[in-house]
């Protein structure tokens, strides 16, 4: 018999993160003796016998199949196992070949990456917007939907697998793979996305007490997430810490080694729902802070989702305004990185006082020469113009700034900022002892660092210690295919993890007020 | 809480065993807290948390449904479990609504029971042809129209499952219940028919070695076998101890207790393929003994199968023939039971002598004047006719019985004979010890005991030691809806039984010989 075992591998995942390779999905190759009257086990206890370092639970469709595979093969085969289940026995030598697909279910953009699990190689990335978009651009309007709508819950479940089924076949497509070596899949995703996608009524998710039908899953088949893969193959779902702290949390919170690093860490996944996470490798509160749509640019006079055309970096250079949009595009709107950048340099520069408020045009031709000209009037309310349609002064096709907008992305930045000022007093430690802020999601990891610290959206540290921190949810599902360790320690986290509920919090408003203001 | 448990109940069933009722299934009525803001505890650990007597592992499909039936029901709701795992979650207190339903899948007939488990009563028993039968009357047939045919398992499977599907339907209507409260199914069939049901290829079992897929199998959906009753209900496969010794015959030990009555027993099913089991609780030998088709008359000149008008008994009163037909209809042929009673008729009288010959005209009007107008030439053999059609002496319409008929017989219980007969030397007994000989299956449970030993079929004791045992298959099924623990006694008799292979016997074909003649 070949060697049972290979020698262990190891993968750099997540935020620097080396994982050791030992996916749940193993084979064996084995060749067997042929049955005689002499020895007349049955094709299950042949196979089993050859087999000594798996205690193997048998799947009915590997029994199926079984004697056929093994006659027409000459006994010579391959026993596909997921942890201890045999799930399926492939003809010959196909050990080298078991492939693995992560899935970030995102409530706006949806991403698969298909892994080779002997490498650990990502062999092709894919991503598309989530196709419930039509039935809102959050977690609140779905849930709505299916409030409003008896048939909404099945249709939101079929938008969800549809998109995952897309993206299987076209990472499959591009690495040249049969999906039906695809033999496991991770899911991370919120608790409104996971419970949408399985097909179970998210209503309790959505209004007081913000109850989850379950913190974890079952190992769903495939066909669950609407996906055709292995007939026999698992799909692990992440679990949810809680309502507003999901599988995508849990999956960045592993990819981040927020268990095991031993640095006062603070983790934010900034979006419309904002979950923050504050840890020691022993201690770790969690909590979600609602931010409202200012980050997807939703409620922003002049917002657009982060896509080609979209202003995402505003900086002014020698007292000018340099805009730079989504794929040098010509500007069609701000996005959230953008309208961050934008607050902080007129924070910085005075246009904005620090209580928010747009100053007078006398403070600004003072102050700004040079920008001053971009504040004007629209419809009775005070704007800063981004970039200009056609002349100078007109407003018709310009990008602008409302001082409402700055309104929003300031109540926004305090519902986060109150979120991690109530946890570190949880935790007893002041803001300076930070050693790290982890900006994470689609939103957090393209703000810019320097830009959120002046409005106040991260604790006033050194630049150096805010990173951006990427698809750490993607990332996370990717580990646990990659190690059934780590899949493991997700499960752990959510017993290491204390969630701290803000809503029923008194002191909230009082701080949030605190919070409002751009720091000085 | 109300009480968690029921005092326990038995059952009497199989062959006069009383099983304590203690079913798989289980349910647990609770009424729950609703959740707050201070106990945010997800549906399933806030159920889970209520119910302290059962370890749950837990279902998708149960979590799907939980927070609608949670709050449609005032949190006041049922959990379903099999052994631990939570199936499904019903509104109000539904504990005392659970049904099982047991199949004895026979090549020939087919048997649905369905049982009320809080009871152990059957409410329906129905049982209608296997829809095989076009394939082949016998196992072998319906094997090599496989191996000719490769649409033919597909359709196979597909006629066994709708058979399941119409009983079913048959027995849930004559009890009045809705099918979705039938939580567990068990089914006792032979490998080759459970094969064909669970689409597993049976070409290993029917050519040597004799090679089975598996012995046992993992509990299946309802939908394996094609039935659609609750959709996480659990199908249990009775499972088989090699390919001539099936899952029937294991349900039939079970019923008849052979793995714990003390007395030195002898289980025969008789049959096309002959299951014999020697034991006395502590050893237990089995085998199989190839003994062809004259219990079903398939080879019969003028045998039909047990249906309304087939001679059943034959009998000499005063000197003269008695005839009982099946419904006491027009006499249309003979059946197993009937060729065996004839048989045996006429070697007691002495129209055949004890090497099986008819005798000549001479010796038969001398011993049995008034049976010997009966025995003509028909074509060049020698017949006994039992009913005749017309006048007397006119053999169109007759009923009769060829001298190569009763070779058949001879065949068949000489196949039998020898492999009790080796059972009995391996086992180191005499055939005088047997305390207790059980005739099983749907033949062997209509056999006179009397007309058995007068053939040689069963060894020469006490008619009152050979007993009919019924449908023990059925039984055996029955009972492993019942006891979760006689469930586990079924898995258990696969070690406690061993397995003697008499295919490659050298001494069988010399004990066959010997067996042949009728006794003296």
């Amino acid at each position: 018999m070949p060697p049972l075992t290979t020698r262990p591998k190891a993968a750099t995942v997540g935020v620097g993160r080396q994982v050791i390779l030992r996916p749940a999905v193993q084979k064996r190759y084995v060749e067997l003796a042929e049955p005689t009257l002499q020895d007349q086990r049955t094709d299950i206890q042949r196979l089993l016998d050859a087999i000594d370092d798996i205690e193997a639970t048998v799947s009915l469709a590997a029994i199926r199949t079984l004697p056929t595979v093994l006659r027409a093969s000459n006994f010579k085969v391959t026993a596909v196992f997921i942890d201890q289940a045999l799930i399926d026995v492939e003809p010959g030598d196909t050990t080298s070949i078991r492939y693995g697909i992560a899935y970030d279910l995102g409530t706006t953009t949806v991403v698969a990456t298909l892994l080779d699990l002997n490498t650990g190689t990502p062999l092709a990335v894919k991503s598309m917007l989530n196709k419930q978009q039509p039935f809102g651009a959050d977690v609140i309007t779905r849930i709505s939907a299916t409030m409003l709508d008896p048939t909404a819950l099945g249709r939101l479940r079929s938008l969800a697998q549809s998109t995952l089924a897309e993206l299987t076949n076209e990472v499959c497509d591009e690495a040249g793979i049969n999906p039906a070596f695809v033999y496991e899949v991770a899911l991370a995703g919120n608790a409104t996305m996971t419970q949408l996608l399985l097909g179970i009524d998210p209503e309790p998710l959505g209004v007081a007490p913000f109850i989850m039908a379950s913190a974890d899953y079952p190992d769903v088949e495939g066909s669950e997430l609407g996906i055709i893969i292995h007939p026999g193959a698992k799909a692990v779902i992440l679990p949810s810490l809680g309502a507003y702290v999901g599988g995508d949390i849990i999956a960045g919170a592993l990819a981040s080694g927020m268990d095991r690093d031993k640095r006062l860490r603070l983790f934010i996944d900034v979006g419309t729902n904002c979950e923050i996470i504050l840890g020691d490798g022993e201690k770790i509160l969690a909590t979600a802070a609602p931010a409202g749509p200012a980050f997807e640019a939703a409620s922003i006079k002049c917002g657009v989702r982060a896509a080609s055309g979209a202003i995402e970096t505003v900086k002014i250079v020698d007292g000018d305004l340099v805009i730079g949009t989504i794929e040098d595009a010509l500007p069609i709107g701000i996005c959230g990185s953008g309208l961050v950048d934008a607050c902080a340099c007129l924070v910085q520069v005075g246009l904005l006082d620090h209580s928010g408020r747009f100053v007078n045009d006398e403070i600004a031709n003072q102050i700004a020469p040079q920008l001053a000209p971009r504040l004007l009037q629209r419809e009775g309310e005070r704007v800063f113009v981004l970039t200009w349609g056609g002349e100078i002064g007109d407003l018709n096709d310009c990008v602008f700034l409302t001082q409402r907008d700055v309104r929003e992305l300031q109540f926004a930045k305090a519902a986060i900022a109150t979120g991690w000022a109530l946890l570190l007093e949880e935790f007893g430690v002041e803001e300076s002892e930070i050693q790290q802020v982890l900006l994470a999601g689609s939103f957090g990891s393209y703000l810019s660092p320097a830009s959120t610290i002046k409005i106040g959206l991260v604790p006033k540290l050194s630049v150096l210690r805010i990173i951006s921190a990427g698809n750490v949810a993607g990332e996370g599902a990717k580990m646990t295919l990659l190690s059934a360790q780590e899949r493991h320690g997700a499960t752990a986290l959510l017993d290491e993890i204390e969630y701290v509920e803000l809503s029923d919090r008194s002191d909230f408003n009082d701080k949030f007020v605190d919070r409002l203001a751009f720091p000085k």
